[in-house]
Order: structure tokens, then sequence, then C-alpha cells
């Protein structure tokens, strides 16, 4: 079975993703990222997904001293908006990890580059999303030509296959791959409960809501 | 004074670079990188000249336990070239790192959004170079068009001023810098004096030479 890079933070999207991937016939590695997130838990379930689902997994750790996003700082909160709010007409969230997918994707280059892995995978959707710059097309795409420049005799792809779905679409379709839901962690918080407040956790009830789904978590 | 990123390992071209860029009137921040190089002496030099020139630097931790480069697996030997190989006609040397530049690029990104830093210095060069793919014109352009793609209100460049210099030339203009060569660790082996052998010792001594000028380590 060929192998394919999934980046996997244990969230609804990139468990999706996950079974996505396998059930495309690939054989997954996941890389799990721990760089200062105050959602730990996210990690812990990552990893749990990763063994249920028999995936390679590699835990890359790092710190952004400089970065003052809320979800790295402690010290700051993290922010409530209103669901018209979300993604729309407003500045950058204070969730926005500076270069975080640019960071992930260039580890995921460094592993496929070292073990000849063509596809990586990334779970990034600009519909139902926060509204960070790195999680577009136009990035995916240039992503694309940066690969390109670098004249590898394994030519590296990088897949975002949910980037123009809703979150009601991607539940959907992770109901029909039977996506044990119950362990994905989505919260921002970092509290043992999904506060129900956080962007994330707004943007996921509505893509339960919407597809008309029970979410295990609520 | 405008800060910039020097993306710095303590060796003979980033150091001619730090100088250059704070010639250039920039206050540089100095991103140095512990990616368990079998070389940690680098490091250490690296820190001693981010203070010698009052620099303020982060030091950025991180494995990539996938990599069986022979710079960072210490059961693997650094290979010796004859100076007519080395970056010519043939397959990359065991000594490259996968990834690795587009991984310090990344961390760069970060911190230059972060910080809201224009201009990120690197001090790749391909002419005289080990070949590594990460170090050519086409690939730091197609950084740039990523960068655009981002959108971002703070427009990033990546700077590579000595991509077409030779190393005579890079020290040629070290020298009128007053560059402390003394202080810059280029070997790769990991030893506590050059060994002389590997492909970086070899296009240092061969730059000294061409130079005109002793080389203080030798």
């Amino acid at each position: 079975m060929k192998k394919a890079i999934v980046l996997f933070s244990g969230g609804l999207d990139s468990t999706t993703l996950l079974y996505y991937v396998k059930n495309k016939g690939y054989n997954p590695v996941c890389l799990i990222f721990d760089y200062g997130q105050r959602h730990k838990k996210e990690i812990i379930q990552a990893k749990k997904i990763a063994e249920l689902t028999n995936s390679e997994y590699y835990v890359i750790k790092f710190k952004l001293n400089w970065s003052g996003s809320s979800l790295i700082d402690l010290k700051r909160k993290v922010p409530f908006h209103k669901i018209s709010e979300i993604g729309k007409n407003r500045s950058l969230p204070s969730t926005y990890v500076h270069g975080r997918n640019t960071i992930f994707l260039s580890f995921a280059v460094s592993l496929a580059e070292a073990k000849n892995i063509k596809d990586i995978f990334i779970g990034a959707n600009e519909v139902d999303f926060s509204g960070y710059p790195d999680c577009r097309k136009e990035y995916f795409s240039a992503w694309g030509k940066l690969l390109s420049s670098l004249g590898l005799k394994n030519k590296i792809n990088i897949i975002a296959p949910f980037l123009k779905m809703s979150k009601k679409e991607i539940i959907c379709l992770g109901m029909k791959l039977k996506v044990p839901y119950n362990l994905t962690w989505s919260c921002y918080v970092g509290g043992s409960k999904p506060c129900g407040k956080c962007d994330s956790c707004i943007l996921r009830r509505k893509g339960f809501r919407d597809a008309g789904f029970h979410d295990p978590l609520s």
C-alpha cells in the first residue's frame, strides 16, 4: 500500500481526513504537532486515533516563543465571536498562530523527501473557517510551485481535499466513513470539556446541526 | 533601526551575512537552529557571535527522526569528496538534511509575521556549494510567491545576497567587514578541531586560498 502523510491534529477535519485517506487505499503516516498549544488534549486524542487506526505517527515538538497567539500564550484569553463574525470582515483572530501551516507543511515535506512519499494531505478548509490566510487555495497552489522548484526526483504533492467543503459536508462524509467523532477534539480553550463558545466549538456545532447528526461530545 | 531576520548557523557564510546585514543598517534578529546536528559546536559559536554583535537571537530546537542524513545520524559517517566532485555530477550527498532550508525559512516566516519584520536574510550560495536543492535561485523565487499568496499586510521578503557569489568573494567581503572568522565554525564532523576533509572544510579552505587570506582556524 502506498504511503501518504496526513497532517493530523485529532480534530474533526483532520480525523475525517485520516479516514478519507485510508478509504482511498493509502497507508497513512500521521504528523502530530506539539507546539505549545493550550488544548494539549488534542495531542492525546490524536495519538489515540492514530493507534486505533493502526497508523504510523510522529509527534514533532517545537516552540514559537515570539508568537503572541492566544492559542499558545496562556496569559491571553481565547476570544468568543458570534457565528456571523467568524471568518468574515474582521482582522486576523488572536487564535491565529503565525506561520503555523507553513511550519507544519515544511516538516511534512522533510518527511516526504526522506521517505520518498509523494502525497501530503492537509484538512484545511476555507468555507467554515476562522479566516486564517494559510487555509486558502492560493496558498496551497504556491506550495506546489515551491516543491516543483526543488527539482526532486520524488515529486511531492500537497492535497487539501476538504478545501471547498462546508463543515456539514465534511461531517456527512465522516459519518459514512464511520469516523469516531467521540474521540476527536476541537475546543481551543484547553479545558477537559468543550467550552462551546470558541470559534472552533461554534463551527463544529453548526456543522453537526447542519448535517443533522448528534455530536457525541455535546 | 529596521529589524531583519538572519538565518544564522555560526558558519562562514551566515556570519559574513550577519555583518553584511548590520552594515546595511539593520538591527538583526538571529535564528539559530538546534536540529540534532552532529557539529553542536556551531550552535555554541553562533550564540557567541550573536552576543558579540549585540544581536537578539532565538534558538529553535526540533528533531527530524526520519532523516537519515549523516549530519544528524551519528551512526553514519560524513563523506569525504575530492574538490572536483563537490556540488557537481553526483547525487545528493548524505549530508543533505531533508527539507532543512524549508523548515528554517518557515520558522523565519512565523517570526516575521508575528513581529512585523519585512526582511529575512539567508546565506545560501549556489556557486561553491554541496549541490543541495534548497540553495538555488528557483527555490527562493518560489518562496517569494508562497509569501505573496498569504496576502499579509506585512509583505515579507526572502533575501539571499550571496546566492551568486563564490566563497572567495564572500570571504573578501567578510574581511572588509572585519568578520571574526576565528569564531566561526564550518566543519561537519563534530570534533573539537576542523577535520579538513569534509565538503564544508574543503570549500572553506578553497575559499580562503582563492581570496588570499589565512584562515584563523587552519
